[in-house]
């Protein structure tokens, strides 16, 4: 890989992008709703631009946090999904995703989802590439940088690479 | 239709609306580059959720004027639309819309197009409603504002809803 | 280019397309109408193919003009689209385009929109090469033909490459 | 069911239907070609207009007769289908369809299938109601009337309804 | 050819092919029933999933039998299909496809369809493959391995390659 | 809700659903390789049907949890997908999904992904109703079974429902 020493550090307003889509009868289930997997590729879309941004090369999906639906979203409902990079390490990027869902004519606008996915950068060839780091602005920029690294742990423990008394970071999450 | 006097004036940038899309194989053409059609389906969301918001009631699209295809937007770019509202007349508005193609690995954006629709605001019964008036603030939503009315005069000429001698305004144009 | 004296004049009817297409719940808004991007896209293919059948070439679509959405066209409805080249300069091609809507059952027929595509015909490499001129010969064929100078005008104009006072046949058009 | 004497003979020409379409990435498999469901759902919508015409009523799918695939259709080549109602038996028409495929710019056409759909004429409360008989004019007219009796016998006996040896048709073809 | 003596024959049950979809809105035509076209489509990828595994190699539909459509489809019903090879001709391969709809929360499970899908094997430059025979195990599985060459010769006979009076298994089973 | 005494406990196997697709180009992203929102919908779906099997009820997700995307699925692979239940908490279920990719001519099959999505089961109010208890059979159902009450506290962490030190469960795991 790359020495990342040249790679001077971005903040996450850098990869900020904004997605704005209108629930049509396409994308919506029998009970009228938006499709979960719909979604999810929107999410998905959103926060490959906003890695692509932070890194400038090509990027892959890697991990889909859990992602929890709350609220139904409705056949009509304009949805707004913001995304940014809350951190990276070597070639990989957390992304923070909020989704919003508002009903324009009523003045309705509720947060339905948040999520966090992970991309790795690949050069031309398809192989990683060093990205740059995040350098955390304001308070929720500092906040979600920090919590990265446990949510990091947690997926290193749910995929089997890393044993559960090897994450330091959940561990004191815990024990507090 | 209501009275348009309670309803007070609003600015362009209350409406502005913006999205991101990545041109996906399902997107292209043979020549793998994003098809026409597709990306005037994205502007009219794009410019239908400017009309939303600035008329907080459902729209339908009335028109789309002349759009011309310069650049092709090639499979994997970005594509950067912003949308705003320049001028209300009535229950009608034109939306003004600025389209990007992005190639973030090679650091390519270039704008490919604009274009003005113009929608019509519904009530709940499906009737056209009075929206606020637009007060524009910068100069170039000023000069937006201005030339409305041309544009608008040329739609009623094309229809033939108005004879073009009727046209003031673009008669003065091709005096000057 | 390739010199254009070899190249016969063609007829308007050589190109005619003719498309039928049943408006399904995939193409429809929320208020179950056609959304205006379906149509557009059906419009880009129709003309397409006419204008393939005019020049024995690879096309791409240059321009859209003016596209007014005067009736909502229904789930349900037929859409019955023809479309035929009006004029050729040089390596670009003026297609007309008739869209109408049936009810079947109901014995309902309308025309719903009117609108011209400009293409622009490419080699195998994907160069802009010479086509047939048009041989207008119905009285429509000619008045679309002589129309056709002026809406090009108008599109230079619009897109900047000519000013309004060196549009001679638009001139005309407001000084009568 | 209504009587069907009121109901004035039509020509297989009243119903005629032509679409044309181009083969879309969209559109193909894994060996960029037309996939065959693709093709069908074609067929599909152009026969169901056809019958539509002649019955001036909703239509449903009753069967869809033996198709063959002889030709791959390729990406980018214009499809061409012709489709018209060969003989009605009380609320069932039969659709001849003709599928063509075009390679424009190399001066290319091939007839790719040719198949026969089924379809069955309903009222406003989604029962069978009875169609116009078919008057058949020019001789391929009369030689698919004459023929539409014994496919009609071979999709009796494939579904079960009569037994092979009631199909008076089809026996005199085995027999001669 | 490859020679075949050195191919294992194989049974039906080593090709046998689940698939599970819900009717979503995408799916339904004008009535909330599942369109044709869309359930011809998957149970040619079921079929098709089918065909790849008794033949390990690329497969393309060469024909589709008669199907009848009995009963409508409802948006939100649970469409089950099982597909398995009946019977291989050299480089040819008969799939008999079930499909049965379930509304769940009713209880309710019906036999939709049957019918007879042909593919071809290719190797890897395209060309049509030998492909192993098949040995059936159950009654079901002998009575379908004896109808395939019917349903064959009816096949040649319908796209003209073969005349009726050399379809011998036809003929039986008009003479019976 | 209704008692839950009246309901008796199923097994794992009552709800396994099989699903398999071919990964087709509409599919695919600009690597050609599936897209991760595309199988995120499929695993939707048939996780959906096994919910429905389980409850005999309508089914709404309720959470995704972390997919990792191990490996690129390629154009042209056979997708296979296989969900069911492993416990149930009121109206809510939990299910498990494994997904494989083939690639049958050249004879691979790997393990892609697995995941857990939990679904709420609705009355035709659209209100949340009680569902079976499950009763694992096989070590496999009764480790899921097991493991399924950790996985619900982390969900509920992870939402904020409840706080690391009240999540017994997980703390045991941090603390061996």
């Amino acid at each position: 890989m790359a020495n990342t020493n040249i790679l001077h550090p971005k903040h996450p307003s850098d990869s900020l992008t904004i997605m704005n889509e209108i629930v049509l009868p396409n994308d919506t289930n029998t009970l009228h709703n938006l499709m979960g997997g719909r979604l999810l590729h929107w999410m998905d879309i959103a926060s490959a631009i906003a890695a692509q941004k932070h890194s400038n090369s090509i990027v892959v999906t890697a991990a889909v946090d859990t992602v929890s639906f709350r609220e139904p979203i409705k056949l009509g409902d304009v949805v707004n999904i913001n995304a940014w990079v809350t951190r990276a390490f070597n070639s990989s990027m957390e992304v923070y995703i909020e989704v919003w869902a508002e009903n324009i004519p009523r003045g309705e606008k509720i947060k339905c989802n948040d999520a966090y996915y992970t991309f790795v950068a690949l050069d031309s060839r398809h192989k990683p590439v060093m990205v740059p780091q995040i350098e955390p602005e304001s308070a929720e920029e500092r906040e979600k940088f920090d919590g990265a690294l446990r949510r990091r742990q947690l997926r290193l423990v749910m995929c089997g690479k890393i044993k559960p008394d090897e994450a330091l970071e959940l561990k004191n999450l815990f024990l507090k």
